[in-house]
């Protein structure tokens, strides 16, 4: 997501604030800025676009003098990606400064109260919240001031801050966004991420949630939240800069399918209210909501795969009638649109040429549409009726994972949504169905965990030519997920096919020692596609059955079972698709494959 | 389809006639009955079910005294398999018996008439007006009475005849469907098919359209229908049994691709009458096919993919959404059934379980069905509130070939009756596109007789094992077909991908020397296929296009292109599939592989 640094020493601020975002591109970003501190005012430049503008903009950092500066790469969350919305974000006077990484989930509320003081808001951030509720609390005494901001914030965030009348001293405080303090002889660091400083020195202090520091030029110090001051342990990073951009991880793929419990739980919680779910951005009446006759969801790749899911549960929960359509073939297939159809266009990068089309084919018949969206301010974002974003945060590997984890997530809410308002569903089931989501985040964790059981299976079939992956309903939804992650990464032919139909034709592909994914986690269909294993086992395959706790009589017929454990049916795929992402990238790096760049793929698809 | 086998001689006629019977069971039946003459009276049996059955009843032959008789196998057309539906049909006092291939098309009218001479039918065969005016016509000659009846019967036919005051002769006579006549020292033989007979003889006579033999015990005369005696030499037949069974074809799934133009013809020709679409078995008004507001199309395998093909039909032509759904998913999936919801089966079989349950859950739910299918009398035939045949006959290769071209015309034919009812096609449109479809037949017999284009290309990618098919819109759906048509019987992964989804994964397997199928025959969207052509061509595929005729520039970035004649864009996957069939028949012949029963597969899946 976004990235921090800072710097205060005996050198000049700027070019080594550049150099620090420079390191933290890696992450993604639509928009960066930087301000410095020469003494007596704060100097602050910013841009939408490439790093390349602002180092234009400032020559290189020469144009801002100073030895005490913030700086930020923004991955637009709260308002599109303009000069406006990136950091720093300051308080009415500039006299403090300010980056931000997270949310501040009740950002609305503390800005109505600053707005009847007077404050005047100049971007849509929730950043710029902090700025002048630090100019509204400020006592003079900065870790006093920020002590009492952090007690009426909630949310996430890593922040690195700057007061005019402090000079010689920078601050950094963190709740459950990443931060890190290091020091060397020629100044001392924040940052985000560990490549931004790795180049000036390896000595860290790894921030704790609630944790305040000063950064003096040749001093540290750490208070909690109480303002008490803490002795902390510096660390020595032994990494390389490539290890670090992905926090440690193998891969950008991997460290993103670890992602997925934040992920989830962002793109998640923030819309759960006192029992109901809050769609604001969904723009629409109940009496829209009950219109709706027809719902097309349409996207391509693994969001498309998202929508065959939806549908299960648009059709089964809120009795709307879903047809799913790859973008490419809507765009030109001259679709019926009758009244009262509602179009869910599905895209990470919000960029998707067939589905910016088809978005544009859709709306230029009057029908109304919704973007689900990663990238704030991308194309679809802008072009559709209305936007829900994923808060999946950047999206690096090519294979995608955390956002197929949030597209799920957001269409299950809007599921919910449409059946309450339609009553097609009672508050009961209403209510355990929202309990059966808050507990995804944590289910997802407790799955990763367990990763050893795909990874050793997984060794195991690095020879394989070709896979089939079966399931029936909702599990030959994931089946299709499960199969492309395995194929685009690894190379090998892997195929997903309704459990039920192998046998009309592709079950003579079936031999000795072929590798059957079986995918069994609805209850109604356990039985059914059980039988299908059986078909399958006859001929010889060797078969590894993903299937829910519990379900104890597939161990007879499987040959490996990996368990999931239990959901409403309905959310299922946010459960079973971890192993068998797992399961694509221990095969694709058992083969040695670059996991995060297979072959012929780009990670965005901007043309036809 | 049926089988006839007739015999008069020295020897036992019945045990004879169940023999040849036994030699024609191959081409599937679902009744049996055998007449045989004892010099004073003709006595029958017939029964519903296999042969051996018939063998019981008349203890191998031996109840049934007489050294003339004639016997068939029936393949239920017009009216469901019956004892008193199957042959021989007799007339009312049982001194005229007629077995019967083929279809008496104006046999309605005709039993109208000798409705009202006063004759009582008691089958629902188009055969029994046979008998019957055969009685009425009678002169006391039997080639001038059957001369007289040729004359008054539209369609097909291939007949064996004994009158009982005619003893020691048996008649022959056929128009479009084939029959021969064989000489040997202890008899003298007919048969539909020679496999019946050439355990006895392998001296045949072809008999020509509307030529009349007198089978006597050592005599035979032939006849044309001006009863003008003719002389013809015999020929002798070379073939082995299991040949001849083929037709002279090295499997039955050559055979049957090369009964495509007979089999679409006949599911087509009877419906066209006037200039319009005439589909009495439907059992709509066209109040009802106005208010239709969406179609599931509901099937397995090719079935399924001929639905694919007909949803862009139906919604292009009459603007109806069609949802088209896998037979194993749709009876689990608790479907949204909405008033005005049509639902169609298709099912070569008729019996295929998961559609039969499907259609028993659309039935429940008060959705009006139709089946349209290959047997008569089959479940889903029985079940459905309505039926539409496809006469392709009895299918005995596993992997479907004309009963896929007929399912594919049969669904054209509702579309375009449907658009034309809906007012949503224009009358020039509609009638052009009628003379489009006379023209397949013809169209499809070109194709055939350029197989070697196909076969020659297949040879050379025996030893693949990684195949892709690709297309946009209906040449999507043709690839399905293809991809299925190749993997079942030559056990080659084929895969088929819509043609822009190809980059959002699956083409991370493209490497050097992959075989790609591209088909495009939709001139909207030629030049995007040729763009996909291209990415795949750049990762080292070799491609063979299959395009319309005068679409050159494919063969521009093509490696090897197929042709097929030009029809409206609607209807292209007639021909297209043409080459599809040809190039997985080829590739597995190639690979010496079991054409007909390809490994782990059933003809007709009555289990889920």
């Amino acid at each position: 997501m976004c990235g921090i640094v800072g710097y205060i020493g005996e050198k000049q601020a700027a070019p080594i604030l550049l150099d620090g975002l420079s390191k933290l591109e890696y992450r993604g970003y639509d928009s960066a800025g930087i301000a410095v501190f020469d003494g007596e005012a704060i100097h602050m430049t910013k841009s939408t676009g490439r790093l390349k503008v602002l180092e234009d903009l400032t020559h290189g950092g020469a144009l801002l003098y100073g030895t005490a500066g913030i700086g930020h790469t923004r991955w637009a969350t709260h308002g599109e990606p303009t000069d406006a919305n990136a950091h720093p974000q300051i308080n009415k006077d500039g006299s403090i400064a300010v980056v931000h990484n997270g949310i501040i989930e009740n950002y609305i509320k503390l800005k109505k109260k600053l707005e009847k003081k007077g404050y005047e808001f100049r971007s849509q951030t929730d950043t710029e919240v902090i700025a002048h509720m630090l100019d509204y609390y400020y006592t003079g005494d900065p870790i006093e001031t920020i002590a009492k901001i952090m007690h009426r914030m909630e949310g996430s965030y890593a922040l690195g801050i700057m007061f005019q009348d402090h000079p010689g001293e920078i601050y950094a405080v963190r709740k459950d966004s990443p931060l890190i303090v290091a020091e060397s002889d020629q100044g001392n660091f924040m940052a985000s991420d560990a490549p931004a400083i790795l180049k000036y020195t390896r000595k860290v202090y790894f921030i704790e949630n609630e944790e305040i520091v000063r950064l003096g030029r040749d001093s540290l110090n750490f208070y909690n939240i109480d303002e008490e001051e803490l002795t902390k342990e510096p660390t020595m990073i032994e990494w390389d800069i490539k290890a670090a951009e992905k926090g440690g991880y193998d891969h950008f793929m991997l460290k993103e399918i670890y992602e997925q419990p934040k992920a989830v739980s962002d793109t998640l919680i923030p819309r759960l209210k006192d029992k109901d779910i809050i769609i604001d951005e969904l723009g629409m009446t109940d009496e829209e909501i009950k219109r709706i006759r027809k719902i097309y969801i349409i996207a391509c790749g693994s969001a498309y795969h998202t929508g065959v899911t939806a549908k299960y549960v648009f059709e089964g929960l809120a009795r709307i009638p879903v047809e799913v359509d790859l973008a490419s073939e809507f765009r030109y297939r001259n679709p019926i649109f009758e009244p009262d159809t509602f179009a869910i266009i599905v895209s990470q990068s919000g960029e998707t040429a067939d589905s910016l089309a088809a978005l544009r084919e859709a709306k230029a018949h009057h029908i109304k549409t919704l973007g689900i969206v990663n990238v704030v301010g991308s194309s679809i974002a802008r072009e559709a009726d209305n936007v829900m974003y994923t808060w999946a945060g950047p999206e690096i590997a090519v294979a995608t994972t955390k956002a197929y984890s949030t597209q799920l997530i957001a269409q299950y809410l809007l599921a919910l949504k449409f059946a309450k308002v339609r009553e097609t569903i009672d508050e009961t089931t209403f209510s355990s169905m929202i309990d059966s989501l808050k507990q995804l985040p944590e289910q997802i964790s407790f799955l990763l965990s367990h990763k050893e059981n795909v990874q050793k299976f997984a060794n195991r079939y690095l020879a394989s030519d070709h896979v089939f992956f079966i399931g029936r309903g909702i599990d030959y939804a994931i089946s299709l997920e499960g199969s492309l992650k395995l194929k685009e990464i690894s190379y090998i032919h892997s195929e997903a096919y309704a459990a039920g139909e192998l046998k009309h034709g592709t079950i003579s592909l079936i031999e000795d020692g072929r590798l059957v994914v079986a995918v069994l986690t609805q209850p109604d269909l356990y039985k059914k596609t059980i039988s299908n294993i059986l078909e399958v086992k006859t001929r010889g395959a060797f078969v590894m059955a993903v299937t829910t706790v519990g379900n104890t009589q597939v161990e007879k017929v499987a040959d490996y079972c990996i368990y999931i454990p239990e959901t409403n049916p309905y959310f299922t795929n946010s459960l079973a698709v971890i192993p068998l992402q797992l399961f694509g990238y221990y095969v694709a790096l058992g083969k040695g494959l670059d996991v995060d760049k297979p072959r012929n793929l780009a990670k965005s698809v901007t043309v036809e």
